[in-house]
């Protein structure tokens, strides 16, 4: 077999489904990616770590190296080197090889450990393939067109927490556990989402007559990302216009089933 | 009266709901249903099983004898018996009675006992048979049809809580609460679905600016369960139009069972 | 003027709201409504009650005299007065002056003060005259179609929680605040109602993770309630259909501008 | 250039966007806004206020000389200086300045300077002029027209909460924490809206109870605000049809500025 062969053999192993050890490749690796995140999960537990160490040092290398293999092959069968390594997931297959082989140069990284996590991502790559990640199309369409309406109400929020933050930090003030605007407006955020830790939480009647308005305006607005987002999914989900022209008036988007342009009477098809 | 009729007979009133015996059965039943696991609530309370505790007892086996008895009413009754036995309501039937029995073979089984509060899915056996349960139908049926994209939904979050609980988990670290991986997830879960407890909770500047941002994350994202649902909903609940003109006055549009224009009188299907 | 007259004139000026006197007297009303009801309020804070003690006492018997009187003039014009008298409002108008005749007879009846409380419903029936509650028309009325499902809805949260609340209760035990399975489901409710107070919260890994699933669980069918409501509430907005049946076959029901009925082509106006 | 002219191009620069003029006035006010904010914000730290209190006392003296000059500008190319006074933004301009200048005449006002968080209210001025604020316009609409519903539900849920606080008030009392109606009411607030902070919450089984039902009743109300605005946001999104057929086809039902008919191609108006 020729080495372009080889190439093009690989390629289709690691990022077809089509062939059965395509499907077997995508098996293994969501196996190893899912095994690898809870050693990395499991590690971080005190009493784990004191009882299963060795066995979770030997475990990651396993994963790294059997990453580290597959990374090669990624760079060696992809068609352009650059732009791979470049892309989301080109980052993130490095990212989740390069703690381990750091940990060898520097002892005591353990924080960096964590960036392993990210490993977690490339779940959404196994599955990008796969007839699910289809469905995810509709939602990020709603998303996306509903996008500036989010910016504009997330800008309202912002600036609602801010205030509301900076109010209550001047009713309730640093013995009630206000101790700056910052931490006022955490607070605020805490309280607008419904969240409620409680760490915080004013005790003057005034303040909690402030912190009960807060939560119901909280309250009530969830109600407009629901609403945008529900209204959008409806269009998207709803028949979609032809991405035509007119041929005679340039009009654009037709509905699904005419055939003359409902501006100047033209044929469409013509 | 033959076996076969007498088969017959004790189906019709433990399955059916039309005679008045067979109403009777059910009524009964919810009732008793209802009062046994209101008994296994009651006994797990210290200061009533201590002042009660005789009573109960009691009861408890005369509902298990009861149960026991419509158990083998069901296994007489019933046209197959392996399938009632393996069925969701069959394995629920005999749980219900199990613990019980147990209880005198081995002692100190308390939390086996649990098991006997499974008896409450009983309920839905017995309203499965009224007309309250036809309307959840469209419940499952809009639930179904949006799987994949709440599939979709549901990886999504897992991931963000993955991340965001490992990002806060360093930012944080052990002395703040956030003791590992795992408790650090399970802190981004209470964050992100707006529960907030406040058994963890950021403390550093850092890791409340990233809690705030998985606050306001958390806040938005439910649009999406809700805007999938509802759209279903709407789409199971909208009498579609018949795509048809009226041969008469061209009138488009007619409602699903219209055999006649409702402007003109004319037959639609002539 | 004559007793009958006199009467007609109180029952226009109490439940009228077409002449300025009826008017004035819904204002003076509500205001009173609102004081008395602040009163009762301000009067449980420990340290007004040592300030303003005196004041609000009588202030109360103010309130209590006027209500009286109203309660006396609408049981005097009234058309029907065992009718008023058993009716919603007519038993609120009554709590509302019994408590403070009640305190003359027995001192230290503190707690069945809070009785008055209930005057605050009787804002809805003030309110309920002028054009705001049309609006809520709409509400109740996609409450109500929507009735069924959302009963099969408490029904599922209500048995979710019981069960995962026992499954909880064995899982953390009374050791972590789990002492009951009251209490457990108590628990569940907090969190699966994303509410989250944190007074009762799972401390083991396994607990952590049956929690983490069901805020999940509880975040994400929130959809449900939303999603129902809004539907039905689309369906009431919608333009109605004509609330008659046909003359030939007795469909009822049909679209607003239908003239002819769609199931047998009579002429519905005939 | 005269001074009238001069008036003019200030009022282009300051509130015109179409200039580069404009455009760059626009982000430094918006850079300097925020740098402004972010500057009130940490001299409320206390570790921050004194490492850098000094550099943030200058800072602050040269946004508000900034402010102080653009403020004068407006007011000198406004073409009526009394409306812009007394508008919203004129007072918020005011506003953002005056605290600054007080802190001269008296000593100690520390939180008077809290005023100037308003500054944050400029940034939907800056961004008024963009596109994004066009999208706000949509939500805005929606929630107007929905006004009058929202005020029943805020009224239902205030009389709802006052009434559980006080049920909630007699059944725990002061010992539990439940000192008082106002504080109950509060209670009832943070547990409706599914705020939950945890720093008052029912010990008592009857007490919990209710609780349980006050969640589950704020759980789903939820679905009203959000149903409503869901409706009101489709109705103002969605383009209404012609009801009129095509003369030729007979086709019923086109787009509002349809003139021809999509499926023949004939006017639709002749």
């Amino acid at each position: 077999m020729t080495l372009s062969g080889l190439r093009h053999n690989i390629h289709v192993v690691i990022d077809g489904t089509d062939t059965p050890m395509g499907k077997l490749f995508d098996i293994v690796l969501l196996v190893a990616v899912i095994a690898s995140v809870a050693v990395v999960m499991l590690d971080s537990v005190l009493i784990m770590r004191m009882k299963y160490g060795t066995i979770f040092y030997y475990l990651e290398w396993f994963f790294t190296i059997l990453f580290t293999i597959e990374y090669l092959l990624r760079l060696f069968s992809t068609p352009n080197r650059i732009r791979y390594m470049f892309s989301f997931y080109g980052i993130v297959d490095f990212l989740s090889i390069l703690p381990t082989y750091l940990s060898l140069l520097y002892v005591g990284v353990q924080y960096l450990l964590v960036v392993r996590i990210l490993r977690i991502l490339r779940i959404f790559r196994i599955l990008k393939m796969a007839d699910y990640m289809q469905q995810a199309g509709f939602l990020t369409m709603a998303l996306r067109s509903s996008r500036h309406k989010i910016i504009v109400f997330f800008l309202a929020v912002i600036i609602l927490v801010t205030i509301f933050g900076s109010v209550v930090y001047v009713v309730e003030g640093a013995e009630n556990g206000f101790t700056s605007i910052p931490v006022s407006i955490y607070w605020a955020v805490v309280t607008m989402t419904t969240v409620g830790y409680g760490d915080i939480s004013p005790k003057t009647p005034l303040g909690q007559t402030i912190a009960s308005f807060v939560m119901i305006m909280g309250y009530s607005i969830i109600a407009v990302p629901t609403g945008l987002f529900t209204a959008e999914l409806k269009k998207t989900m709803r028949p979609q216009l032809q991405p035509i022209s007119c041929p005679n008036c340039g009009k654009f988007g037709h509905a699904t089933e005419a055939k003359f342009c409902d501006r100047c009477g033209h044929d469409l098809h013509v």
